[in-house]
This record gives structure tokens, C-alpha cells and sequence, in this order.
């Protein structure tokens, strides 16, 4: 896997697997692996292939010119197989005979995005695997580091760091795991001609297409799906939904990371989350990176599923508008898993300040803990009516809940020292936290 | 499978499953199936927990209070928990003490939830088996129906009508794979307690957990998932495909209903797609439905996904937005499924229609093949150039493209009389069809 | 004004108003006002109408059966309109020809969701003075309440809680004019019988228009709007935006109330925020009403703008997806002004915690002040190196910064002390705050 | 208005205006203004501010780096104003003190979108007014020419194409009038600095604030509006609204133009709306540009609208995300307006076609007519029945329902044949549509 040696994060690449150029270069593989495919078949002289596909190699097209021209044709592959023949027919009249035979606009359009797509996902799995690695990682170190957990932003009971670590890590495997399954499925070929029958080459479609699908790497799929767009929205969604899960994480972390709790931290580094105004500002950017995509992508799957109502053999705008849609939702999930990765992998944990604020909260927290003890004895009304007290008392007093408690001498009567002891001990308080972990870290990604 | 006999359409049975009484009796079952587990666990007395269990069966709550009750307190559960400990109080104040023990608010309105949304999944799932039987029936029936195919809402090259219907059903057909697929992993128990450590249940919340899973018939996932949605945002998404899906059958199917095209017609009835004010009117209402249905769906997928940013251990906002955005989306999914299953059974298929529309396009929809006929002859320039010509002159002339290319010289120069009418021979327009619809209806749901 | 008497919040009204027997009430009154309507312009007798709104008046309609039975006809107005018919026959069988006389269903439902927004209004309206009311009266008392402003979620440069109190009543404010003015365009009759035309009246349909607009209290527009949505929508949107600044607004105060953070609290009742696990619970539930409904409206508007594409003279599935979009839209709208109202009108203050947070920055929030006032008198870069290095000392020191920097000599060199007190004078950190919070409230609501 | 002269279309020149390069030339714009204003203010030295903004003119800026590095500090204005400084720095290092003083990021990138904004919507305020214009005149043309009006895509009864065209005129104008309502509110500077306090100005913000507005041109707000975006919001919901008005018209220009119906046409020029497959094709590329942009803009204004939850003095993640979606829609609607622009001007109108479409319905959109008529007589009930038996026998002779009517016994009963003739005289099918076109075009443009 020596691809994956060259970079640090998918973002990079990315950006540059969508730029326009690139989108043209994979129109033009598209054609060349046609002209092969189809002398393959027999369809077309071997040696127009070999022109065409040469051809094709050493074109060189202006991405911004194509566009604006596509823009009036309707796409940006008329203006493009245009100047493509014309190319060939300088080499040989007879080879531009059969440029872009049998095909159509869509199957170059669909089959070029997705082999961008597909090369893209190759960096962001990349990510993903290392993100997992690294909150699998702080999962079975802070497997026993307590601190609150936390419900509707207000203190619950406490839970341990790990567990909400193995929470993350399994989220993306579980994210990486969807994005590959519906990947299987939605990047294939699209072949299908003017209307999906391939009648130009009469007989001999599946023939071609099977050849096409060989040369380019392309599963060949039931037949062409120009008008059903399912499988590539069944990606997109998997796509958005590990971007859902992303922002939860950089949810959690921006708010551990607020002043006050300090529990947190992003990687400090220089040039890394300044302020032009405030000298002091350590910013939350790898987090504000993720909710800002977070943001972003609901909408942009919306319109890719509103835009699978698409009218008889081809549509009319909503194919079209997916042009945008789907680079944009790419790169904003490339952006936001490079984000969280680099936080993941440099995340500053501090212990102490998770077991403070623990602690500030003077016991009131193992509230549930102390009714469930006094439940078996006092009942359940009654003992939730002297928690409910001994509450109100340490608001009051200032003090913690385990110190009114022993005082209290209902308390006392009803429960002894030691299982009142054991009722305040964080310790107790993890419950199941350590099936949840060993459960949860269970499918981790290997090396 | 006794229970399909029982109904016709999910809308009917889905709309039933959803109301709010039927919610609180999903919430009921929860908070006995708990008992019971607790009491095969060991970890509350067997009296107890019968007595609960018959509590929950015979209890009556009024659906509308508790509802009213549980928006100032945050969720219906704290009056549900409330009321239902007064009852079995009553009965036996010991057994009091072991309701809803251990398991929090969010166990029960998610695994009630998942309770009603897998029921109405097994009424979905028998619509679109029936449909894709009757869109697989109209494929095979209309594998050589020729009829025009529309690109852009314009008339493209022939197809046939059993590709379009093949394409459909075969839809369907993943559409419901999808669900099923996605289901499986996203139908399950939530149970984690107050943050999800079960620490009132000190070790045995594993144990409790698998009887729970047991009694309420839904697998056990790894861990609890109070603040990981992605399992079920991959279950919306699924359904918002398939609706996607549905859309553009209907989309189709009423544009070749408009009354200038008249190739399909959706069942007629006595009561069904009148007008208040035209007595001649026969409305797609079964489009219809569809349509608005696809027209929802997006947004609230959208607010799922956005809604997958949940703070911490219990999210304030983005959860108890679901409460209203599950029931919702099932109901469209169900709405759209019935409506377009009626439509797929009696749909009324033209096909005189169908072959008088394609024969008044004067044969310019086999401008593609005429030129590509010519190509080798000519090559392509001089090809398209002669094409766009003869084409000029079927519009001025309005007589049909073979027709003005027997007579023109240039043609007859180029092939012969024989090549020239197949050209124009729509059977040989239908390409790789066959192969398309075979493949395509491969995977068919059997009975 | 007496009618805002008889309330508290708008949630209570909204959903009575928009239940299915209300939805029912308005259509009839819709049919009544267009008899009286056709009377007065002379198209119908008088006697008919009498009879055709008395009737209406009269006439006892089960919502549920209209809603079953429109589902196959299309719409409900086409069950209704049937019932009413015959309740009129019985009477006199001459009135009985002039019920829904010249109309069409979209006239019907359209009119009446019109009729029902505009009474939701009122409610809503009340709500939003008074919320602003009492945000302004905040602004006003916490004009010189320092807090920490925050950015980022990190430390930012001091601001004063007034300051923000006045930010959100200026943008209720805003939101609620948002509303109104475009509730005037969009709140008004819809009649153009079947396709827009009112060819059944000939030549009177604006004389009609004149006098049901007068019947009914809408404002006549200047045609028929079935397929041009953009007013409602336009009214939408202000409604969605007002939901988004109460979302701004109750996403500050969650935070604000973090345990660790303590300086704001929603007003403390019985039985408001509690848990059903864990008894020392208080949720922020009046918050979590609103972020719910900022999760669920923006994905319901855009379902509306979607759905504006509508076809022709009616649309097929766009229009009809609003007969429920609506309805939740405005439920949602109602519940978050209620929610932050009650909020709004009880909020506690803890202006010490405010200052415990700002003065436990260790005055690293002033940094942006000393470079300000040092690069004067060393250059920007020499300033700028200066601060951080005194930054990092208070972190390794845990010293204020004021003490640091007054230490150090280079600092005292380019300032005198008084000029340095100055620097970490809270006071001197308000800038033009007091001239926002003037022009802020400038526009306030009067009684 | 010489301006308007140079160009054809919006969409070439927002297309420029958004380039990244445009976008740091607004930055500099600001931070040129900013150093007068301040000057004029007396707040920095006269010369200072000369060489600030002389810098700001000259000194080029690679835009792709600036974004680079932006990414990883958090906004890109951070390196740009570290090498304004530089560049300053250069020429007087007293001067480089000044630069940028008392702003922050936020100011300076919201007020360069803004002033992006602002020339944006001069261009497409300019399509809109041609449009328009363009529109009104197809109403006056054709108020009398007559076409089936269409409802769910079925026939109706007939309208005028002047009214059609006269709604869509109308609607371009609110959607203008509404845009530059909206725009008046949220075109404004945004000046706050670090927290919107403007602290390092002391009591001189408001003072700079009016100085900087007057050299921008842009009004001053009340107060920054940093992290209240609802008049920003409120523009882009007038923006979304005007794509949902082209998208209907879009629509019904697609829907009128299938070959079947034939009753418009796109103009017909070299090189537009061809297909690389189909040599036959003229493609409504027009509208499908337009119901492109109808897909994608809901999305984009759905996360606008979810991203106005915006945390405390500045969000983490939603603000962030407006850097894309702005600019995204704002393209959108500037290939919407100038495609449906090019439409309306060339627009080809076949009332010939529109007639025998008419026509060709056998008359039976005229049963509303006739049952109007027959009710006086017969009564409701009768009448309906008597006419529904008329449409079955339409539909089994395919003679027209004038023909079948005066043949039967009944009818000639009830009313004579004059009025009979009348019924179906699509002359008095037009009832109040003269009404509706001149006030409809009441409001239009003036030069």
C-alpha cells in the first residue's frame, strides 16, 4: 500500500482528485478504455483504438474553456468529444470514425465521477483506519479514568473516558464499514448509450461493457442506472452519515475543551488556531473544520434526494445539478475526517481537571447510586423524598452529598457505613463500562 | 406469513402504529419485558416483576396527558414511570421499587421506537414485494413494447416499455434490501441507563441486556447507543432512498399519463382523483401521494442527519427532535408504498398510444443510427453534416426521416436499400434490452 | 387586546388551532363566507346563502373520515364539499345547487390554512413582545455585567451580559417585523376556482373576490396564487429564521448553564427538567424545546422551496406535501417561542459566577489590550513576541497576567504603571457597548 | 446605468465576482477603508493610513496560498493580514502598527462578502428587470390566445397563455422586490472586532463604524451582527425563494415544450442543448440550468438556516461553513436568472399547437361549464349524473361533448341551443382573467 505512504491526510489529495483538470483527465480515460473495450470486442479496428487511446494520453484540454462551452451544449462532454475527434482526425480520419462510439454524454459524466470517487475514498479509508487506531488507543488507556458523564449539557453519573472513546472509535468503524459496503455497489460502470440500450452497437453491448469494465477497474453492474440513482445516493448517504458522526465527536471535544472544564485539547501547534485580534486564542480548529461540514452536508444530501426524481430516460436539471453536489460532498468529508485525524491522533487528554470537576459537583451526582441503596429499604417514595432532602442540603451547606448523607441519621438507619461508602466510590459507578469497551473494540480495524 | 392476508396496503396499518396510544403501549411492553429480564437475571425478586408485567398489560394511560405532562418534565416517560408505579404501588409497594429499574428515559422512547418502526417495516416490506411482482410482470409482458425514449423531456432513441418497468422493479427491489439490510443493524435494544454505564445494575447489565433482548424478540447491539445514531440515520436513509425511488417511478408514470402522451394510466375507481370543480377529471392521486411523499422526505433526512450532533452522554434538542421526525418519515414511506402499489397492480398500459407517439416523431429519433450507419461510408463529419440536413428537411417537409433519406443521392450512394431499412427498423433500435431486463430481474423476490 | 388575556403561551393555542376539527371549522367557514359573498355580488340568491352558511354553521363533519376518504378522492375538500351538499339538500335542494359555487378545492384549503396561520400568529406575536420585553429588560439591568465573550467556545475579550441580552431582543424584535410584514403580503384570500380563471362567475369572479375578502377579513391579492407560492414561503422563511435566533438564543444559554460554567439558569419548578434515572437532575428543557425545533424547521423549509416547482395550474404532489408541512412548521414555531419564552421571563442571573469566570482567565483575555497599548512604543512584531512570552509565563506560573507583565521589564520600559492598570481594567474592555445597547433597543416593542 | 451595458448575463460576472482572487481583493478593500476610516476618525495617524491603503492596492496576494494556510489557523485573513504587515512593514514599520487595528477576521470577511454580494445583485437585479419585461410583454401578446389549463398534470379547464405569462412576470417582480427588500437590511458592514465590543477603539467604535461605512458604501447596522444572521439569512431566503419562482416557470416551459404538446419552445441557436449521441436533439437546456439550481438551493439555504445556531460571540463550525455556501448559492441563482433570462427573451410561442391541444380534449374541459349551466334546471345531483353519462359517451364515440350533448334529449330540455353553444365557447372560459392580467402587471418594471 505504498500510496498511502505519500501523504498525511486525505484532504490534500482530495482537493486535487476534484479539481476540474482532473475531472477532464477521467472523462478522457473513460473514452480511451471505450476504444479499447470495443476493438477488444471486435466492434472497432484495433489500430483506431490504439489512435484514440493515444490520443486521449496526450490531448491536452483547457478544463474552464470545456465548461463554458458545456454550459451552452448542455454538458461539458459535447464541447470535449468535439475537439477530441478533431484531434484523432489530425492522426487519422478513419480512427475519428469511432471516437466515443455507441456511447453518451451521461455514461462519461457518471463513470468519470465515479472513478473519482473512488480514488478519493481510497485516502479518506486511510484516515479513517488511523482515526479508529488512535481513539481505540486512548479507549483502553483511559479504560478506568473517570469523569462526569454528561446529559442535556447538565451532570449526570459518572462514566469513564474510555468508554466514551471506544464510543468514537466504533462509530467509525462503523462509518468506514457503510461507505466500503455501499461503495461496492454504487461505484460501477455506467454504459448505457442514448437511452440505456447501447442500440449503436446493436447485439453487442454487454460484450463491450463487460471489456470497458475490465480496462477501467469498474465492476459491471445489472444494467445502466442512468436514471436511477440509488446506489450512488446509498453511498452519498454513508458519506453524510460519517460526517454526522464526526461532528458528534467534534462536538464532545469542543465542549471538553471549553476553558472551564479543561478536560481536552486539541494539539497545540504553531500557526494552528490563532485569532487576528486575541494574542492568547488557542482556537478549536480541527473541531470548528468538522461542525463546519457537519453544517454543510445535510442540505447537500437532500438535494441528492430530491434530485432521484428523475424523469424518464434522462433528467432534465436534477442529474445535472449533482455536477456540484457531489465534488462538494467529497471534499467536505475529506476535510472533515483530515480534521478530526489530526486532533485524534494529538488529542491532549487531561485526567486531573476530568477528575475536579467530578469532584465539584459534591456527590450529587450518585444520587441514582444512593436512592437505588435506599430503595430496597425505605421504598421507593420515601426514599426518593430524603434524596430529594439531602440534596436540597448540600446546595445549602455547600457540602457533599456522601458527608449529609452519613450524617443524616434516616440515612444511617436504614443503610451501614460501608454500603454507604461503597454508594460514593466512582469505582462502582462504571457498571457495565467494561463489557461496553471490550464489545465495542471487538471489530477494530487491523493493520 | 398469516399476517399479510390481513390488510391490503401499509398506510392503513402504519398510520395505526404510530398513534400516540399505541406509542405508550411500545413504552409499556418495554418497562415489562425489563421486569421480566431483571427477574431472569436474578437481579429483582420473580413476584415483582410478574406483578409489574401485569401492570403494564392492565394499566390505562391517556396518551394526550402524558404527553402534555412530559414537555414540561423533558420526555413522556417521567409521568409514564410515575403513573405506573402508582398502579403496581397499589398492588404491592415491595414491586414499586422495582419498576423501571436501573434503565432511564431515552430505553424506553428508543426501543419503543425501534419496536414500532420494525412493525410497520414488515407492512412496508409486503408492498414492495407485491409491487415489484407487478412492475416484473409488466417487464416480461412489455420486453419488446416499443416506445420512445425521453432524454431531457425530449424524445430520445426507442426503448422498450419492459426495460423501463424492469428498471423499475429491480428499484424496488433494492430499495427493500436496503431497508431489510440497514434494519438489521439498526432495529435493536437500547439499553444503557441513566449515560449508559447500566451502574445500577453493577455487573449484570450484560446479563439483564441479552433477557431484554430475548423477551422483546430485538437483537442485543455491542453497546448502548443513546448518543451514536448512525445505525438508525442508516435506517432513514434507507427509507428516504426508497422513496426517492418511488418518486421517480411516479414522476414517470404521470408524465406518460398527461393526456398528449397517454402511454399509462393509473387505475380508474369510482371516488378515486376527482375534482371539486371539473366533473371530466381523472387525477393521478396515486402519483400523487408519491410525489408530495418525495417532496417531504429530503428535509427530514436532512434534520436526522444535522440532528446526529448529540452532545455528550444525552443530547438537549437533537434527540428529542426524533420523536417527532421518525414517526413522520415512516408515515410518508408507508403513504408512498401503498399509493404506488395500487397504481403498479391496475396500471393500464397504451401501447397503441405508445407506437402512434413514436411513429409521429418522423423517424428523427433514428437520426443516432442513420448516422452511424453513414459513418463508415462517409465519415463522420460528412455523416453528421448529411444527417443535420436531412433532418432540416423532415421538419420543413414533415415527412418521415426514411422517407426523405431513400430519396436523397447522397445516401443511396453510401448504402444500400437494405442497410437503410434497418436502420429504421425500431426492433433493431432495442440494442442490449433484453440482456438489461434479464439481468435486471434476476435478483426477483420470490414467493 | 383582550383576547391575550385568556393565555400564557402560544403552544397551547397553536395546536387547538391546528387540530383536524379546527382544519374542518375553517373550510366550512370558507364555503359560508363565499355564499354570503356570492349574494352580496348578486351571482346567488340570498335566501341560498342563508341556508348554504347556516349549514355550515350547523353541520357536524367527523375530520377523520374527511381526511380517509380525501386520501383516494385527492383532497378532503371533495368529501366535504359532498356532505355539505347533502346537508343543504335536505334543507332545500334550489340552495344545495350553490354550495362551493364557482370554487375548487385549492380555494377551499388554502383559504382556510390561511385563516389558521393568521389566528396562530396572533398567539405567536404575543409571545414575542413579551420575550422581548423581557430580554430588554436584562439588557438594561446587566448593562455593566462583565462576563467572559467567548469565541470559538474559548476565552475571548470581556463583553457585558447586557450587551448580549440585547443582541437577542433586538433580533426577536426583528424576527417578529420579519413576520408581520411578510405575513401581510402572504396571509391572504386564495380563490380562482378550477384553474384560476373563476369562469363559472364570468365576468364577477373580482367582484366575489371583493366581497369574500370583506366576509372573511383576508386581503384580496391582486390574482389567484395556486402555483405561485412565494408569498406563503416568504412567510415561511421569516418563520424558520425567527426559530433560528431563538435556536442562537437558547444554545447561549445551555451553555451558559453547564455546571462548570454556572452563570445563567432556566427558571427551577417542579416538575420542569427532571430524570427519570436520576433525581439531582435539572435539564434545561425550556433550551431543548427550542433546539429540537431548530433541528426540525430549516429541513421543513426546505421541503417548501422544493417544493415551489409546482406544475401548470395545480401541482401534482408539491402542493399537497404542504398540507402537513405547514402544520408542523407553525407547531414548531409555537413551541420554541413558548419554550423561551417561559425562559426568558424567569431566567437567573449569577453575575458573581460571571465574574469568578473572567477573573479565573488569570487576565489572559486582556492580551489583545497590552499589545494594544505596547505596540505603540515597540513595534508590532517586538509587541507581539513580548505577549506571548508573558502569556506563556502565566501558564507555567498560574499568575494573573496583569502580575507577570508588571514584572517584567520591558513592559515597564514602553509603559508607566498607571497606563498598565488601565490595561486590565474590565471596565475599559466595554468599548462602544453602551452605544449598541442604546441603538439595540432602540426599536423596542411598546405597549 | 452604464454598467448594465457591458454585459449580457449575470451569471459571467458572478462567476468572477467569487473567484478566491475577487474575494481577497474585498478583504484588502476593507482593510484599505479601515486605516482611512480610522485616520478620519483620529484614531491613527493621516500617513499611516495613506501607506496601509496604497499597500492594499498594490500588493498581490497568491489567493490559493492565503486558503492554505487559512485553513489551518482558521480563517484565511490571519496570514493575509501577517503579510499586509509585512508588506507595510516594508515601506514604514511605524505604519505596520496600524494596520488591521481594532478589527478581527470576522469583520473583515463578513464585510467582503457583503461587498461581493452587493455587486452580485446588481447584475442579477438586472436579469430580473429584462426578464420581467420580457414576460409582460408574452402576457399582452397572448391574453387572448388560448390553451388548456392543467391540473396534476391533467387537462383542466382553458386559460389564456397571457395569464401564465402574467403570473410569471409577477413573480419575477416580488421575487426582485422582495431580494432588494432583504438586501437593504443585511448589505451592511459588520465591524465588532474581537467580541463586538470594539474594545481596542475605546469609545471611538461607533465613530470609526460611521467613517468606514461611508468609504464602503454600505449602511451601518445598529451593532455587529457577528452572530446574528438572520438579516443575512433573510437576503438568502428571498435569493432561495426567487430560484423556487424560476424553477416553476422553468417547469412549465419544459412541460409545454415535450414534443407530444408541443406549445413552446426554447430558442432554437448553433451549439445549444445538442447531445453527443442524438444528432436530433434540441434540449430545453435553459430550464434544465434552472431546475438545476432548484435542486441545490433548498439544501444550501437549510444549512443556513441550521447554521444560525451560532455559539456565543463567534460559532464554531456554522460561520465557518456560510464561507462556502454563500458563495455557492448566490452562483446558483445567477445561472437560474440568466438561463430562464435567455428563455424569456426568445421564447417561441405556437398557438396553433396550444389550440388543437385544446381541441383535441373533444371539449370535455368544458363539463364544468356544462354542469354550471344544467344545475339551474335539473338540480345539483341531476345534473352531475346527466353530465357524467355525457363524458362516458364522449369517451366511447370520440365525438366532442358540444356534439353528444346537443344530441341528447335531456339537454335540450334544460337550456336552449344558444346557451348550450355558449358553454362551449372558449371565449367565455376566460372569466376574470383580463382582471387578472392588469393587475398582475400593475406593479411592472419601469425603465
Amino acid at each position: 500500500m505504498s500510496q498511502s505512504n505519500k501523504y498525511k491526510y486525505s484532504s490534500e489529495h482530495v482537493t486535487e482528485i476534484f479539481s476540474p483538470q482532473n475531472k477532464v483527465r477521467a472523462m478522457l480515460n473513460f473514452e480511451a478504455a471505450l476504444a479499447k473495450a470495443e476493438a477488444t470486442a471486435g466492434v472497432i479496428p484495433e489500430d483506431a483504438a490504439a489512435i484514440i487511446s493515444k490520443s486521449c494520453e496526450e490531448a491536452v484540454f483547457d478544463a474552464a474553456d470545456l465548461e463554458a462551452r458545456g454550459s451552452r451544449a448542455g454538458t461539458m462532454v459535447i464541447p470535449l468529444v468535439k475537439d477530441l475527434i478533431s484531434h484523432v482526425h489530425d492522426k487519422s480520419p478513419e480512427a475519428a470514425r469511432f471516437v466515443h462510439f455507441g456511447s453518451t454524454s451521461q455514461d462519461v459524466l457518471d463513470t468519470a465521477l465515479v472513478l473519482n470517487l473512488k480514488e478519493a475514498i481510497f485516502y479518506i479509508n486511510a484516515d479513517l483506519e488511523r482515526m479508529e487506531k488512535a481513539f481505540a488507543k486512548l479507549a483502553r488507556e483511559h479504560a478506568g479514568t473517570l469523569l462526569l458523564g454528561r446529559t442535556l449539557l447538565q451532570p449526570g453519573s459518572p462514566i469513564s473516558f474510555g468508554l466514551k472513546a471506544a464510543g468514537w472509535a466504533s462509530a467509525v468503524r462503523r462509518g468506514r464499514e457503510r461507505i466500503n459496503q455501499s461503495g461496492e455497489n454504487a461505484l460501477v460502470l455506467q454504459f448505457g448509450g442514448a437511452v440505456g440500450t447501447l442500440s449503436t452497437l446493436h447485439s453487442n453491448g454487454l460484450k463491450v461493457g463487460k471489456a470497458l469494465s475490465a480496462e477501467l477497474g469498474l465492476p459491471l453492474p445489472d444494467a445502466p442506472w442512468h436514471t436511477h440513482r440509488d446506489r450512488l445516493v446509498g453511498f452519498a448517504s454513508a458519506l453524510a452519515i460519517l460526517v454526522g458522526t464526526l461532528g458528534k465527536i467534534a462536538r464532545d471535544i469542543s465542549l471538553h475543551m471549553q476553558r472551564e472544564i479543561g478536560e481536552l485539547s486539541e494539539p497545540i501547534e504553531e500557526g494552528r488556531g490563532g485569532s487576528s485580534a486575541m494574542p492568547h486564542k488557542r482556537n478549536p480548529v480541527g473541531c470548528m473544520h468538522v461542525l463546519s461540514a457537519a453544517n454543510r452536508v445535510p442540505g447537500l444530501l437532500s438535494s441528492l434526494l430530491s434530485g432521484m426524481v428523475q424523469e424518464h430516460e434522462r433528467s432534465i436539471g436534477n442529474w445535472s445539478a449533482e455536477w456540484s453536489t457531489y465534488p462538494d460532498l467529497i471534499k467536505e468529508v475529506a476535510k472533515a475526517s483530515s480534521a478530526i485525524l489530526e486532533v485524534s491522533e494529538g488529542l491532549e487528554v487531561n485526567t486531573k481537571q476530568m477528575r475536579k470537576n467530578l469532584d465539584e459537583t459534591l456527590e450529587i451526582v450518585f444520587s441514582e447510586a444512593l436512592a437505588a441503596a435506599l430503595i430496597p429499604h425505605l421504598g421507593r417514595k420515601e426514599a426518593q423524598r430524603l434524596v430529594a432532602n439531602l440534596l436540597d442540603e448540600v446546595i445549602t451547606s455547600n457540602k457533599p452529598l456522601s458527608l449529609v448523607a452519613s450524617a443524616n441519621p434516616f440515612v444511617s438507619q436504614a443503610i451501614n457505613s460501608k454500603d454507604l461508602k461503597n454508594v460514593f466510590d466512582p469505582n462502582n459507578a462504571l457498571g457495565s463500562t467494561n463489557d461496553w469497551i471490550e464489545r465495542l473494540l471487538a471489530g477494530e480495524a487491523k493493520d
